[in-house]
């Protein structure tokens, strides 16, 4: 078996340092071009779902189930067929739901906005308060954290494990500590870990005892149907957020938030939220001065196209079927390259977008920027944590996606490179 | 010539009751069940657009001009073809525009709501004042003073002429007060009058003194380029109000509002806004963190449909083609029966989606009860002022939109004779 780097010598580490330089100037020649710092679909998987353009057209019936004009005003919080599909694919009530605009970040913006200039069920609105607090287990979703900073909320970092946050933890904070206002939450293939939390969790989230009236967990369920293999011992599964909370005598405890933004089109889709009735209610009051209601006709033609969450589901399948290959050839470049180094660790997801990557303390901004050097864009280190700070320097955040499964291997190999350079580097002090 | 109602005798008035009262119950039986009350476009108009949804297919290059890949996520702040083609319709730059999502009233919301969060331009956030005020010409839009209402903001009425709003006391207000911030304009086609402010007027607005640096006016032009005559001597113009602001010096003093709601179809249209750079780009600072983007794809079927604001101009023709006659037989039954009494005033507007009716002080609420008991829905009386209360109880927003030209002019009958019930209870105190 190799030795891992820890335990060379001086002397085998310079050898292999010399090596790795070569290796890595001869990449730099290659002239990489990729880019993998976000989450986005490849133009293959919109390709494959063009289909969805043809369902309304000039010729089709513009009446929802309920008789209601699709083209005309009105219908503030989604047409029911549209709350049925939101629902299903989070696996709650239709009851629950409303559905919105293009996009679930900007249904959390407002929630937010919403708590700071009205508060929630009548309590204190979160901008008249001194201090508010949120709880962002992390490695998590910078956009999460961007939306706490716009705000000025203090930001307090939790521990992610592969059945989920710490929940030691965040019982004994939320307990104590008033200005805990919430916690963002990626229950099902994390971002970016592609973890799913553990029944447990759920559960001990629903029966949470926070201190403050109005804390929420902000229930991010954006991957909640992105399986990526057809095997259902290997597609994850969470029992229904609003359901526990509702048993554990909680109903109002949680906002959880959806989209089809990576069913559809990312940015074309639609985007629902799901919570409590009095929640519903409370948001309903602040929608119907903010807007006479969403896109209807979009609502229709994800409703007519896909029929049912059967149709979906199979739709997400293609999907699967186009992005598997890509994490595979990632993952088999790390697991090749890195497996016998002790110099990285690795999540090897069953769906999502993400795959994490932990490299040596101290490496990750240097591994990074070497990518970003000889031609690959990873997210930004530091990204995943709260202010952009990693505070060991080591979470790599890698968005397999975009590229081609080609320069998918060949962008994983380019960073394998660099994670084995930064960490010789790193072990000879240079 | 006919007497006026004020010039009748007692005895006269109450034969006249009896005949009107009679007259009413005969109304009662007929069955009526129509609705006035909001300014939707009828679904012959919905009809006439349908070509509309054919403009994007799965046979469509999804390519923007800029080769934008439509389908994914990115460019927060609109298409450049759907910039121009709103910039447009306001008669600004497009440099001036950012794109958003299906509602000018969304944005309009959100421009408060980050105004109250986050403070305009580095000013201290309107939710961190003791007091806000806002000026509101009446009659106006109910749901600018809802956006008033539900912030908390104190609203002061500013009375309207055919020229706009009174500008001597505007100016006077926003000199002396720091508290006022603000003030709503619906500056072409205004609702529910449907006047246009003169050039005087706009250009007063433009060199206005506020006292508070984050004063900012509110330039609503929804009836940007919703006409009802096709002859230019009949479509009203107004200077761009984004020029005027910046020639007068205040460069930073407006956000202006537009959408295609009353274009294509209601809620399945495009907003935008436009200001300055210096807005757009403190605008922007929020809205990265607020969403990943708009539904690119609708606005790219807008550009695709219309190509240019020649293919918009040529569709509003069609659009008032069936709003004309509307208009007009609601106002030729307005002046035969209404027009000698001396109990009521009306607008002919040139374009909007409204006319405004003054009845005799005292009489709104009770003709628009009056009505409802027969089976005509009208805008709530009050509705047109701030708080819902008109102090006079006069003004009724007629919005003939919907209708058919009969039902319209079945309506209006059943109108003119509750105006003349109201009117003549009135006088002789029943």
């Amino acid at each position: 078996m190799a030795k891992t780097y820890a335990e060379m010598s001086k002397e085998e580490l310079e050898q292999l340092y010399a090596q790795l330089d070569q290796e890595y100037k001869d990449a730099k020649g290659k002239g990489l071009a990729l880019n993998m710092a976000r989450g986005k679909p490849s133009p293959a998987q919109l390709d494959m779902g063009m289909g969805f353009l043809d369902a309304i057209t000039s010729e089709s019936d513009m009446h929802a189930s309920d008789a209601t004009d699709v083209r005309n005003y009105g219908v503030m919080d989604g047409l029911p067929e549209a709350k049925h599909l939101m629902a299903d694919i989070m696996e709650t009530l239709s009851s629950n739901v409303i559905v919105c605009g293009n996009a679930s970040l900007n249904i959390m913006y407002d929630t937010f906005s919403r708590a700071f200039t009205h508060g929630l069920l009548g309590n204190t609105p979160w901008g008249k308060l001194d201090k508010v607090k949120f709880l962002c287990p992390a490695p998590g979703y910078d956009r999460h954290f961007a939306i706490c900073e716009h705000f000025g909320i203090e930001m307090i970092t939790v521990p992610m494990s592969p059945t989920g946050p710490d929940m030691d933890m965040v019982e004994k904070l939320v307990a104590e500590d008033e200005a805990i206002k919430g916690i963002w939450c990626v229950p099902k293939y994390s971002n970016p870990q592609g973890y799913t939390y553990s029944c447990e969790t759920v559960r001990r989230f629903a029966a949470l005892k926070p201190a403050a009236k109005d804390f929420r967990i902000f229930w991010d369920n954006a991957y909640a149907i992105h399986h990526l293999y057809d095997e259902e011992s290997r597609q994850d599964r969470i029992p229904d957020i609003i359901a526990e909370c509702k048993n554990a005598g909680n109903p109002d405890m949680v906002f959880e938030f959806a989209s089809t933004s990576k069913v559809t089109f990312a940015g074309a889709g639609i985007a629902a939220i799901a919570s409590s009735q009095a929640n519903l209610d409370d948001m309903r009051k602040s929608m119907t001065v903010q807007t006479i209601g969403y896109d209807k006709i979009n609502q229709l033609r994800h409703c007519r196209y896909f029929k049912d969450i059967n149709g979906i589901k199979a739709h997400m399948k293609k999907h699967a079927a186009l992005l598997r290959p890509k994490f595979e050839a990632c993952e088999r470049v790390l697991e090749k390259e890195l497996n016998s180094t002790g110099i990285a660790e690795w999540t090897t997801p069953n769906g999502g977008y993400f795959i994490s990557l932990d490299v040596m303390e101290g490496c990750a901004k240097r591994v990074v920027a070497l990518c970003k050097d000889a031609g690959v864009t990873l997210t930004g280190a530091g990204a995943t944590f709260p202010y952009k700070k990693d505070p060991k320097d080591s979470n790599i955040r890698i968005a397999p996606s975009y590229p081609t499964p080609d320069e998918m291997a060949q962008a994983t190999d380019l960073l394998v490179l660099c994670v084995k350079l930064a960490a010789v580097e790193k072990l000879l002090n240079k």
